[in-house]
């Protein structure tokens, strides 16, 4: 029997898992890819105060040595389902496993284009999050991709920082609010490609260009594919109140089941970041503290 | 004219620094007294997430670097007060600067006894936070001062944890909620001594014991003050809405006024940590670039 178990093992679990351990509870920690999640196929993470910068996976092993120096059992196995009760079970492909509380810390994927080479491009000029590797673009050339608002709001940042910014969005216009499309139209480096697919990466290792439509290739220095997110909620949709996105709907960590807690990106918040998954990690771990007392 | 000026450099003012400066805002932190803040005064950091442990002092230097190197300006002075307007004013003992956006961070300190060498002894058996330090004192023998909520809590939490808890209490009885002083009440390892208090520390560089009522000595290998916390708001009192406690009132990391944000632990907020000083730092940076465009 745990006191905690903690469903993936990115900066949000990990986090939590300190602040329990540190507390003298039983934890496990189950993953079903990659210790660290998102941020381990980082190549540079220059945004985590007191690292003036550190790869992704550096970060990740350093979080994971911390929790199993602290005694934290690990698992590599995939959640496939969670049953509430006073004792509450946690069904994987392989085991089924008992606890007294839950932290749901699984995050969220970046939405791919489905080209060949993109993953393994991820890093390497394939890039999601703006304000992590933006700066990394200053006065070159990158495309956005997408038309929404995230992709908008995206171009908007990386026109301030980047030489030339091109919008690739699949549909007739942009679909963000009107008055971020506007704004994005009138700057001056920037420029709209509508009705257009990317089609074919052209790369030499890291990425050089990309093949509009079947046709024309554009050079680019960088890509930030802006085309939605995919909460990693598949094992809890009975279960767990979501919002409209298919985020846990939730403000304060606390779910709506007593006992389970959620932390880190897939919770409904503004800015998902390594710093705000560290920030749930520790709510979600004392709100589990309190709930054992 | 700055894009924003960050009061207080501690790890929430600085990741607020880092977020704007690479994305290109002009920058300038104040800081009146050191560098970190509260965290630069503690011996270990054991709770950060990618430190197996580090010394506050070397965390907060790391973070000092990381903004230096983005670019920030920096100044030692003491803000005095604050003025709103299309063009914020922050007037400090040397000088006034202008700015489009304020970032308030100056957090909070911890209520001190007033002894002799107790500033000296802090993080030398003296403590203040248990999620912090706690651990530290696994199996060995602490005292809690202080019987309101806060003392209590960390009591209980110690009592996990210690193999002793003795609880000082200057008044008759505890005065936390009734349910929880009884649940501590109810603890074999703990003490009550009320009606009491420090008058002595005892001490060989680190705490070694105390002296109560100028009488009786007790040994112990560490101490936890919890009489309270100070916030660091007498330059906004004026113009920032406060809550009861004297705490900037924000659940989002925005003010009353447009364009002054507040982050860290002078924001009303459940756990003050470094975990979520650097979240509300991301946070209210965001805002901030938000607001400017």
């Amino acid at each position: 029997m745990y006191d905690t178990i903690i469903i993936g093992c990115g900066p949000a679990g990990m986090t939590a898992a300190i602040y329990l351990l540190r507390q003298g509870k039983k934890v496990l920690i189950l993953e079903k890819e990659t210790i660290g999640g998102q941020i381990s196929s980082s190549p540079l993470v220059s945004n985590y105060p007191g690292f003036i910068s550190i790869s992704g996976s550096e970060l990740s092993n350093n979080m994971f040595e911390q929790v199993s120096n602290l005694g934290a059992d690990f698992e590599l196995e995939e959640v496939l389902k969670i049953e509430d009760g006073n004792i509450k079970k946690v069904i994987t492909n392989y085991n089924t496993y008992e606890t007294k509380t839950i932290i749901i810390a699984t995050g969220c994927k970046y939405r791919l284009i489905g080209l060949d080479k993109e993953i393994d491009l991820i890093g390497k000029g394939i890039h999601f999050c703006v304000s992590c590797d933006g700066a990394f673009f200053k006065d070159k050339k990158v495309a956005v991709i997408g038309g929404g608002n995230s992709a908008v709001i995206n171009a908007l940042s990386l026109s301030e920082i980047c030489k030339e910014v091109i919008v690739i969005q699949n549909l007739e216009d942009l679909t963000s609010e009107k008055s971020l499309a506007l704004k994005l139209k009138s700057k001056n480096n920037v420029s709209i490609i509508t009705n257009s697919v990317v089609t074919k990466l052209i790369e030499d290792g890291t990425l050089k260009g990309i093949e509009i439509n079947n046709d024309k290739i554009i050079n680019i220095d960088g890509m930030f594919i802006s085309i939605g997110m995919i909460p990693q909620n598949n094992f809890i949709k009975d279960l767990i109140k979501l919002d409209k996105n298919n985020y846990v709907d939730s403000i304060d960590c606390k779910t709506n089941i007593d006992g389970i807690f959620v932390a880190g990106d897939l919770r409904t918040k503004p800015y998902r970041q390594v710093t705000t998954a560290v920030n749930d990690g520790t709510i979600a771990a004392n709100l589990v503290l309190e709930y054992l007392k």
